[in-house]
């Protein structure tokens, strides 16, 4: 089985080293704009060969789309002599817009997933081996790709360690901005605030678990969340309404030193255990 | 030496493991108002004996304060025949209202301690050996403290393998509320408005690393949280303000579409990197 990575970042990079592990006899092709994430994948085992342009790669058995939500939708539309059996699977953490606009004539190529995994690292060197293991991949309105394509994505997702969950495009962004967009845009918020008023001696010293745990996706790549946050913007910006809304209710209560009330409100906070 | 810990959840029963494996000849005795939290304690190891009362711990040569702030503020008020040579250490996340409300005839007895480190657990079951382990402690107002209680606390701290910081304890508090106390409220903001708008199905499913590290503390004790957030009122008033200004500022920029502006301001977060 060829299969071609367009995108050899922290994403690409490790489904290169998982594919590689799990699937029997396949071919791995990498393909990225930045020459640099060529060389090091290329060092790093990532994949097997850099393929010199988008059109070798498209005449893989199965593409996958590592690269950000713009990028995925540009690329979409550049696809020429898809083969009706090539399976594309885009990595993209939206999904109403990718769906939406990708052409016709390969939309039973296409099956749009969202691996529920990541850090806050990026590039061919943040590659690890178990990214995906255990982890979600969310196929979202898989009925529109083709059964080839749908046997082809369930079974390498399967074999790499993932469970898959199936949701409508639109639920999944909806979803998604509430348990991931927001996270992020509220992380950036906090590094900054916190930077903007204390120096870089304070933090170090103060710095416990809790301020490095909300904090780390700050350090994330604004190249790939500018294009989440345009392509999931109406989404986004209800998500943070609603946060907007629970902290201000925390800052009147501890205004209005309503104690019990802020109490409940944390313990409301706590069933959080439940779930996750 | 014999060492008495008062509040024997995850930072007293922490604390009495890393001081039974790195102080020699020490005896641990512990007291806690839940009797089943004294029971743990014993069984789990974490303390040699149960002190029958307060008035007994208060006999040790070193005494921790390991429960909400405002319990320490009553006990150090409570304590009765304290030795000269007694060491109290407090190990409360707020300072400034602690140190001033210490009755002046044990305020040399009294070194005022936040080690920075801690869980989103509590109880004598979530006590692990490792959780002073390479942590910071910031000391406030060391220089009121007895030269006796100094060189006790600093010995101590460091055998169980801290780095000590100096503070004055209202810049503690004013550091602590942006890098500590904001980001608590936050996280329990972050929670309340996911499950207000979210199904437990839909947050098992999409909760990658980042959603899991932002909420992890909003699973805090609220007991513990409600006495930090009144002890430090005023300056945690300050810093969700200065979080809101960020906050907005991203609301607008996502709401007017201004991608450039937003890439900026996320490349500003990024900075954190060059710290943490």
């Amino acid at each position: 089985m060829r299969i071609g990575i367009i995108g050899l970042g922290l994403m690409g990079g490790s489904l290169g080293i998982a594919l590689k592990q799990n699937i029997d006899s396949c071919h791995i092709a990498g393909f990225d704009h930045n020459a640099l994430h060529c060389a090091q994948a290329l060092e790093l085992g990532l994949v097997d060969t850099i393929a010199p342009s988008i059109e070798e790669i498209s005449q893989c058995d199965v593409i996958f789309l590592s690269i950000p939500v713009d990028a995925i939708i540009a690329t979409l539309q550049g696809f020429k002599n898809i083969h009706p059996h090539c399976t594309i699977i885009d990595l993209g953490s939206t999904k109403a817009k990718i769906v939406a606009s990708t052409p016709a004539k390969i939309r039973q190529n296409l099956v749009a997933a969202h691996p529920m995994t990541g850090t806050e690292k990026f590039g061919p060197t943040a590659a690890v081996e178990a990214l995906y293991k255990d982890k979600v991949v969310v196929l979202c309105d898989l009925e529109k790709s083709g059964a080839h394509q749908q046997e082809v994505a369930l079974r390498l997702f399967r074999a790499i360690g993932m469970r898959c969950v199936f949701m409508e495009a639109h639920a999944h962004d909806r979803h998604a901005a509430y348990i991931s967009h927001m996270p992020h845009a509220l992380s950036f918020a906090l590094a900054n605030s916190v930077m903007r008023q204390e120096d870089a001696k304070s933090i170090t010293a103060l710095a416990g678990g809790g301020f490095r745990d909300m904090s780390r996706i700050a350090k994330s790549s604004p190249r790939m969340w500018e294009d989440i946050f345009r392509q999931n913007r109406s989404n986004l910006l209800i998500a943070l309404k609603h946060l907007d809304e629970e902290l201000q209710k925390c800052q009147k209560m501890v205004e209005n030193e309503e104690w019990e009330e802020l109490n409940g409100w944390m313990t409301d906070a706590n069933k959080l255990h439940e779930i996750l």
